[in-house]
């Protein structure tokens, strides 16, 4: 028989009755019945309840071992009685009764109980992430997280695509988030930086002559800690296509984000057709360019409705600025003085002056629009507003006013609050759809500049003719995302593969040639030797994994996380280095002294 | 019909002659042929002639055109007359007659021909190495190499191992080798450490109760440059089981190497069963713990025959220290004055003092011992000699004598040497082997102390009774290699989960506990809460997609390697930091001035 197992924890069955089996796990639980000794062992794979009788040799050693000692258990397998059979449990009918227990590793008082997964403070499960890492539901999140990564892969090697690893210890990049350094030790001085995306090397390959390309990719950012994102690193489903056009992105992702979504919702409905929504027509509609279509609320806009109206304060607005609109959230079941006057409490918390509204209700036979709004408007307008939102009694409207640029995700956060307070959202499915035709470049209010809103490898739409003749401002780039429940879970674009092209984009941006040379210099380079049309995207892994199996919290998707303030409490890092390897990397720290 | 292509440049066949299709690709050649032109034209998957008549619209571009431009190409497929179809390629019984012609993108002069591919300088391919890549036998390696590693992957899931990544920034390891630093913005003066292998977190994972890690590991070692390994990263199959036992490893990984090796080998046999030779017999009969099986040459002892003998330099050696043995290394074949004279060369040229021979003539009748050995012992000790190592005419030994830990890689590199100037060696096959029961410890006779020979969290055999009660160095561990044609492909070992037997094995080496638990915290810590019996080991990846593919340097089967001098042309890193970026690092950068 093998030195520790003949099966796992999860294999014996009824037909195994009368075997003699050996088993190796952890002690999950030990229950004291009348004298008899029941062990909950476990493993990986499973439970198997063990019996140890006070007859049986075993007995002696059943009685010291304690919660998540390691133990090997021979024995013969029983079947339970009717009434002891645990429907639940995959070796539910059976149990083993222990003629030989040998301890193979005893296990101190723990820190952090596994079983039964009381919650904890997270600085000990960190500590102590093995153990963590051993309770029910972390244990099936990360086996779940192995499993859609693997489906990711599989996915994408029958769509054609190759995976390439690309290097960890490569240039800084002037772009986007903050770099993590590593110093050269054989040149002094200088540095690798952790990539942030392998953007440059994928494009790269791309123009190697690679045709498809992806890879399960770490990626590093230096951040301050945000809840929604790990310090660190991170992993990205990154991708890339030669001679494609945007629709061949979307047409090839698609059904590889919809398959991975559906074999792990767990039952629950997924987007068949992801709806492709323009960027503009997001914001409008959904106060969001990462909307959550669970969210049945729709945006329109009912400025007319306002204009010249008795609610002075809408109308002078309108009158004074012709950038001003009025959008109305329409808020089905909303239709409650206490509801209405919630939500304005909870505009003000924002910091908001209120949120307008009108609530409709029967009076006798009439359906009556309610609240100062309608009041000040009148009952026809009233009424057309209604019209034009389909609302009907015990419905109501929220409406905001004044540059749209301004108040949108104020209005995109009120739909969400509308649509969340009144139920109106169907939590239990997915709703997948693409944002796309982004704005190529945005104002910089600040800097009083133009700057890309995105990505600065996108192909503007248009091209070049489009850089050189269109106000800047209004050139949408070959860009989308794809949302998922209101979280962007990917993103990408058609690259800007022409090397004039790309230089004019930089330029409009205030960038010379000779900085897009320097700063870009591997890709512009590239560009130059014959670069074939190209694009791609980047999926959020971690947050696919957060979405399909519910987790709150990266750090329950995640093996090894960081904690909040940066540090790996389980390996204790970051720690300070020895004087020679600083010595060796030229280095020397200078911990700045603050101010007096 | 698609805006770059109806076909790839690979999928043309007879069956499509007079359809119109549309490919696009590289302009890999054009030839002008009596006023037609013909294009190669390439992508990722092959190749396709293209052909542009004078008549048709798209003779004039054709004929603007040049190696490594970016072309669509519209036109209709036609059967090649017999003499002009190519058997070589899959499309060489069609050829593509040109309707229109897109330049999709042009290339400057090429400082790096792709057709052909010609030598040339390595910094000009690893600064073009987009254009590099595009070369045949890269593009080729690559594309195999993508391929050996999914299939590690399949292999790996087929064997119910699942694929766990672990941390890319987490804590510098004291053992080893000179870790990558990465400093911490947030924690001034502390840094994090990329990982030289996951062998801590691999090991905690069993901790936590998961069964069968693997992972394609992306390890990171600041070592100095080396032939044989890539400056900064590389990648190793890395793998770790639970309740298993050495043979457990042996024979869950032995098939699915084998399987890689056989998939890729193109042919070639491979070792069907490994053999397990034990370290000790491996430095014995081949001089080496890597050995090329290969080499059909094993080394015998022959002590005996030259003690007492008239060989006075030997005997006297052998009279004068009982450890004194010598060696033959029989060399059949190589029984010539000439040959036997070049060994003897080339041992000078390696620093010893000579090697002694002696080689085998027929003379008349008669087989006679020849050289200077064979006189000074005479004909019955020769003939002794001849008899023990199975040689005949023609054929030589060579010998060496000393203390065999001095002379064994010495002993080995002459194996190596007669095995290959005589053509022993079959190159065409790959032999695969087990490397098992190394020495646990071993002396470092410059610092006069004991230090572990390989892996400090390897199981010594016999466990702490051994620890405590044999001589350290007679200790072997539960530690072993896999080896194919002469190279260290994998390593691994059954770990020390016993904290008891953990602290006395560094004990040993002069590490107290207080170090062990501040140096190995980690493992340390969970071993105390519960550890399950394992092992595992790690493969490098590289290496055997080099061995597979036939490559020689290790630059030949990476995408974007490194120089030699631990720089990367393409992207230009390392470079210097923005004085901005040390401020946030607390980093000064402090090149030590050489001394006067």
């Amino acid at each position: 028989m093998h030195r520790y197992r003949s099966h796992t924890c999860a294999q014996l069955r009824k037909s195994d009755v009368g075997s003699a089996v050996r088993l190796s796990g952890w002690v999950h639980r030990v229950r004291d019945h009348g004298g008899l000794l029941f062990i909950d062992m476990r493993d990986h794979y499973g439970l198997t309840q063990i019996v140890a009788d006070p007859d049986s040799p075993a007995f002696k050693v059943a009685e010291t071992v304690r919660g998540e000692w390691v133990i090997r258990v021979d024995g013969e397998v029983k079947a339970r009685m009717a009434e002891a059979v645990n429907g639940n449990l995959p070796t539910g009918e059976i149990e083993v009764f222990a003629g030989e227990i040998e301890v193979l590793s005893q296990s101190k008082e723990l820190p952090l109980p596994v079983f039964g997964e009381p919650e904890y403070p997270e600085d000990i499960r960190l500590k102590y992430r093995f153990l963590d890492l051993r309770r029910e539901t972390l244990h099936k999140n990360i086996v779940q997280r192995t499993k859609i990564i693997a489906e990711m892969r599989n996915r994408m090697g029958a769509e054609g695509f190759t995976e390439y690893s690309t290097p960890i210890l490569t240039a800084s990049s002037p772009e986007g988030a903050r770099d993590f350094l590593v110093p050269s030790r054989i040149h002094p001085g200088k540095f690798f930086a952790l990539p942030q995306a392998p953007q440059q090397y994928k494009q790269l390959l791309m123009v190697a002559g690679f045709d498809r390309y992806f890879q399960i990719a770490p990626c590093f950012r230096d951040e301050d800690p945000r809840a929604d994102r790990l310090p660190g690193e991170f992993y990205q489903l990154d991708l890339e296509m030669s001679f494609v056009t945007q629709e061949d992105v979307w047409n090839t992702m698609e059904p590889v984000m919809r398959g991975v979504f559906e074999k792990f919702a767990d039952g629950k409905p997924v987007t068949q057709q992801f709806r492709r929504i323009p960027y503009d027509t997001a914001l409008r509609t959904y106060g969001s360019d990462k909307p959550d279509l669970r969210n049945p609320i729709e945006i329109q806009e009912v400025t007319s409705h306002f204009d010249g109206s008795g609610f002075k304060v809408f109308a002078g607005m309108i009158a004074a600025n012709p950038k001003v609109e009025v959008w109305a959230i329409p808020a089905r079941t909303g239709g409650s003085r206490a509801f209405c006057d919630r939500m304005n409490s909870w505009a003000q918390s924002e910091g908001q002056p209120g949120l307008g509204y009108i609530f409709w209700r029967k009076e006798g036979d009439k359906l009556e629009g309610a609240g100062p709004i309608a009041k000040n408007i009148g009952e026809e307008r009233t009424e057309a507003i209604r019209q034009q939102l389909g609302l009907s009694d015990g419905d109501a409207a929220f409406f905001v006013a004044g540059d749209p640029k301004k108040f949108v995700s104020f209005a995109g956060a009120a739909r969400t609050r509308a649509g969340e307070e009144l139920n109106l959202v169907d939590r239990d499915r997915f709703e997948l759809c693409w944002i796309i035709d982004f704005p190529f470049y945005e104002w910089l209010e600040e800097e009083k500049k133009i700057d890309f809103a995105h990505n600065p490898f996108s192909m503007p739409q248009g091209g070049i003719d489009a850089l050189n003749s269109q106000d800047p401002l209004t050139i949408k780039a070959y860009q989308y995302d794809m949302v998922c429940n209101g979280f962007e879970i990917a993103s990408g674009s058609i690259r800007n593969q022409l090397p004039e092209t790309m230089v004019k984009a930089f330029e409009i941006t205030g960038k010379s040639r000779e900085e897009v040379e320097e700063q870009f210099g591997g890709l512009y380079r590239a560009f130059q030797y014959g670069a074939p049309p190209h694009g791609g995207m980047a999926a959020g892994v971690d947050r696919v994994i957060m979405l399909l199996v519910g987790a709150k919290n990266l750090r329950e998707v995640t093996l090894f996380p960081m904690n909040q303030q940066a540090q790996d409490l389980l390996m204790n890092a970051p720690a300070e280095a020895q004087p020679q390897q600083l010595r060796e990397l030229s280095l020397r720290v200078a911990v700045a002294k603050k101010e007096a």
